[in-house]
């Protein structure tokens, strides 16, 4: 269904980078949930580039909600958020028209739109829209955390720098909804920001990886086939652009174990079921255990990047020296984890819309 | 859409792994695709166990195609394939409807199922429905080789043993085609099985890591967001059982490489665009850019494994120790490689469906 | 999708009239619906041709619940029916493949599926199908049945006799659940049989009025745009071969009212809002009301008749006479029934399990 | 997917009578359809009221088209359109936050939304709306165009007038794309409009019926079973609001008529396969077959009237009388007639691109 994704609760994203807008449609979401714009902005505010570390792009990212949200909740009918593209500078991508970008995706645009897609910024595939979906996912954030389900990314590894990994859950997920560069352990974030401005000063950018945990979700999430919770996780997760691998649990490392090693004992704490480790992540058989959902997104290294690079000009149709001048970031693994959080929590509420009924996420609750 | 995926051309699998048959209906293929049976059971075949480093329970796989075939060729209409369970066993299974096996779907079935579901062998979530999603895959994987497209996967790593890395794929996939203990380098497919052996001999099982390349794809598969070729290609992986990480192109190694290493240049080959190294995968912006699909998989240990573990038995609500008596494979990464391919197929289908239309596969008509 | 219907519960056909079986997949019912094989058969007995108003292939429809039943009730995964063609004749039919017959699906048939199609008896096309169809709906009648929603069926008209509209609900819905040929007045029945025998007689055959009541559901069902409680049937109820035309409360009528005349004033009954008048037919802006649902289905003349017509040969690619003689139906609107009811079963389950989650139908209920 | 119809190509629809916007998503149009603001215009004018025969609420429908266009043709990315309400009148309507509106879905929307609905005006289920719908679908109808594929609907009956029936459809629909009241018979046109001045002056609505045809499609759109032409056409139509009845070719008529007279004999003209009449309206087995299409839907009364109506009152929770004082329609059927006219063309954009590719629509033709 293209720009469109989720069964109960389905996100639909619209607009390019220097076109007039972005938005998304969000529709599926239980009447009664608190819409609190200042929240939204503040999610926003996590994905905006900043300091000398993001792109000189600006955008102040002044959203309105056109539709389905009535005296501060929703309505249950659909609700549209536009952003206007303000900052907008057509001006410095004309000459991409021509030697498409290695890494981005405008030699396949062109394979796909026959040269009728927008090519100003990467047109519908900028990062760009992401805005939107983070502004989208902040309205599913706050429905999950009225039912006491918290979302939380940290940047695992960037620019060869390793945070440290999650520990307790609770505080390090407080933690990380309130802190800009996301990381557990500040130090390592200095040094990952470091990493970061020394690859810019080589016109080069680095990529990363990014963590999630999910605490409070309910056991009995996702389907058996097909509509696994990491099937469908993983299928949100990879239209975050430069999103190249995604693992759950243990993830690649789990091939390297024994099945004595891999497996989750099960025990009981006050009659309630647990798993006394976490190797798989939260989810057996495609359903979640009641276990914090826990998995990783790779992010590649952005691929502008200001060192001459070989390719092709698709108006000459020869080979060319390319030399990136726009304003990009240098990286995107930092910016990338709202979008995760984002994706995650519209996923997340699908799911239990599914599970529990359309009014479910609306539901008075404390 | 729970047990049914894809669009354009979508399977639906049922069945239980003690029951009396399992099964998959396939729609949206076009009609004059050849039906082989023979290339089915062959396929089956590969996923099947033998030999030490397989289960003891030995379906012989006897499908019948009730639907969608006539003369030879598919008719356009629902294909319904039938694989009757004629090993089934469930007499050894009884005691997991007590015990909650660890790594399994057991206890998440209970949390979702209410004890309404068929316990006996993992029942619906049995690794035993591969065998029709194979089987189903297997048309597709005709209906692609009729267009040049090709799909080989093999095992990169199990048990501590790594195979060689693609060289020459169309060699490499040739071979692949063949081999019943999918590996490049034959010495290194021995040490992995004699490592299984270990395993098994201690009562326990391995993981492994499975490597797919797809050649002969066309550009402009696959959509900017949601239903990017990485996302339908993930969702559908992870519908196999114990696969817990996919990654696309260079993957999670990605993360900690620089732009400049990580973009894939630009070139021309007699008028042809392609890349000239392909660290994405085969994949920019989601869509496909003609060069091979390359992607990983990380499969986790078998979780039955004949180990005492730690669990909870459902019925006394108590804890206990779980001794597992029933047929096992102490690996599946060798088996899984079949499914990996089916899938793989039966997502293409879908995207070359959806991109050139209904008749497109079927190719020339009469 | 094709041949798959439902988002929350789908229904999946597959089968040609002539080939080895029928079936349909059930996916998305709530685990612990019980299932009666006893009661399936009543409905199957509803659709199948009887004494001389009915075609001579006498299908016993002997069925096999493959999967998503255990120990009598719905485990929550895919259910699978098939049903054989045990009384299938490809013979009589051979002579169509050429000649197309009019009002049926072969020659648009042809031009869907450039001659790959199952010619025999129109294949996949065949209200053969519908048994399937009616199986998978009775799973579903006994699980509105539980909580107290009921669906009944009556032929308003055929041949150009009326049967007397329906009156207090509970006792007609009680009295067609039991009636092989279903009207509420015998005498119009008689006439009704009467005239479809005059209508074989002369090599021709008839059609009707299907007119369906549903008690005891909900309010609050459906959706303002596109997936509105008229929409969803009607698209379901389409697939009944030879329905042509769909109308909710008065239908067409109500296009000669006046708004003072077709509006539905409400009132109070014990606290209860209930609507004085029900020309709407129980749904109000796409959204059941509460009321009961009310609909007609325009059921056109068997096409299938004995009469010679005027048609063209695929073959020759001529014009001809065609006379058709294999076994055919005078009459089919007295066995759509069973169908029309099928069909509504399945799109209220969906919408219900879309309100209420996956566990809604199958919960203990009195 | 409530908010969305369509699979190949779908739209979303947003917004509130009196919120700040409504608007349209249309995904998945091929790229390179040219987009003709000025012929979007003609369409929305022939949507919005006019004269003494239409609400006195007069909105300029000042669209913005945020996305999805490019150099003036579609990108094959998403277009969103954005129409802003400019004369909401909130205050009138305040008034409809008790009684709940007869023949309205004030009380479902209440059922369903739990008073978290904007009650405004009708608040998402406001025929508001379809200037959003009729806005996506002239971008579907340009494209039809191109292709040869002309739409043209008739107001065939309407305060007890008739219009003529369908004569040289050619022509026909030549006269009725210009037409703003539209009937083929201008005297019978003049009839009717006096026929709704009537009814306004007695504080009463009438309602009517649409005729629709469509020339130039090819044969073999639609499948056989569940996503039939007339069940995506219907699913479609029955969005908008008022209709309550929809049927093919002769539809009910058919039920009347016995198999000889139904049929649709098949005859070649100049080696192409006809039929000699058209009594199922173009399609066979749920599948066209070259032939106009044909079809009528019934559009019942306004619902809202000045004349005192008996209902309930949701904030007393008593009985009591409303009269509406609003700015209302005595008729919407001549404004419907747009509506029908988009979601066909939307409708069968999604079902000729689900045929021949994410191309065919956009490619050049003549």
């Amino acid at each position: 269904m293209k720009n469109t994704f989720g069964v109960h609760v389905s996100v639909t994203l619209f607009g390019e980078s220097h076109g007039c807008a972005i938005g998304a449609v969000v529709d599926g979401l239980a009447p009664g949930i608190p819409v609190d714009e200042a929240f939204i902005a503040s999610r926003l505010a996590l994905r905006r580039p900043w300091g000398d570390i993001g792109s000189a792009r600006r955008e102040p990212d002044r959203f309105s909600i056109l539709s389905g949200v009535c005296r501060g909740r929703t309505t249950g009918t659909p609700l549209c958020i536009v952003i206007p593209n303000e900052d907008a500078d057509g001006a410095a991508y004309e000459s991409v028209q021509g030697p498409v970008r290695p890494g981005h995706a405008d030699y396949t645009a062109q394979c796909k739109y026959h040269g009728f897609q927008d090519p100003r910024g990467g047109g519908h595939f900028s990062g760009r829209l992401t805005a939107a979906l983070t502004a989208a996912g902040a309205v599913a954030l706050t429905a999950l955390e009225r039912h006491g389900i918290r979302i939380g990314t940290h940047i695992l590894r960037c620019g060869g720098i390793a945070d440290r990994p999650f520990a307790d859950l609770d505080t390090d997920l407080a933690v990380l909804r309130e802190r800009l560069f996301a990381v557990l352990d500040e130090g390592a974030g200095a040094a990952m920001q470091q990493a970061i401005r020394e690859a810019a000063a080589s016109g080069d950018s680095v990529g990363g990886v990014l963590e999630t945990a999910v605490t409070g979700l309910p056991a009995g999430l996702g389907d058996p086939w097909f509509d696994t919770a990491e099937g469908l996780l993983s299928h949100g997760l990879y239209s975050i652009p430069a999103v190249k691998g995604v693992e759950f649990g243990d993830g690649f490392a789990l091939a390297e174990l024994r099945g004595s090693q891999a497996n989750d004992a099960f025990g009981l704490d006050n009659g309630r079921i647990f798993t006394k480790t976490n190797h798989n992540g939260g989810i057996n058989g495609g359903i979640t255990n009641g276990m914090p959902l826990l998995f990783r997104c790779a992010v590649k290294p952005t691929p502008s990047i200001a060192l001459p690079q070989q390719t092709v000009d698709l108006r000459s149709g020869e080979e060319t020296v390319l030399r990136i001048t726009g304003r990009h970031d240098p990286a995107i693994v930092h910016r990338a984890r709202a979008v995760v959080d984002a994706v995650t929590a519209l996923v997340l509420c699908d799911l239990l819309t599914g599970r529990f009924g359309q009014d479910w996420l609306g539901g008075e609750t404390t």
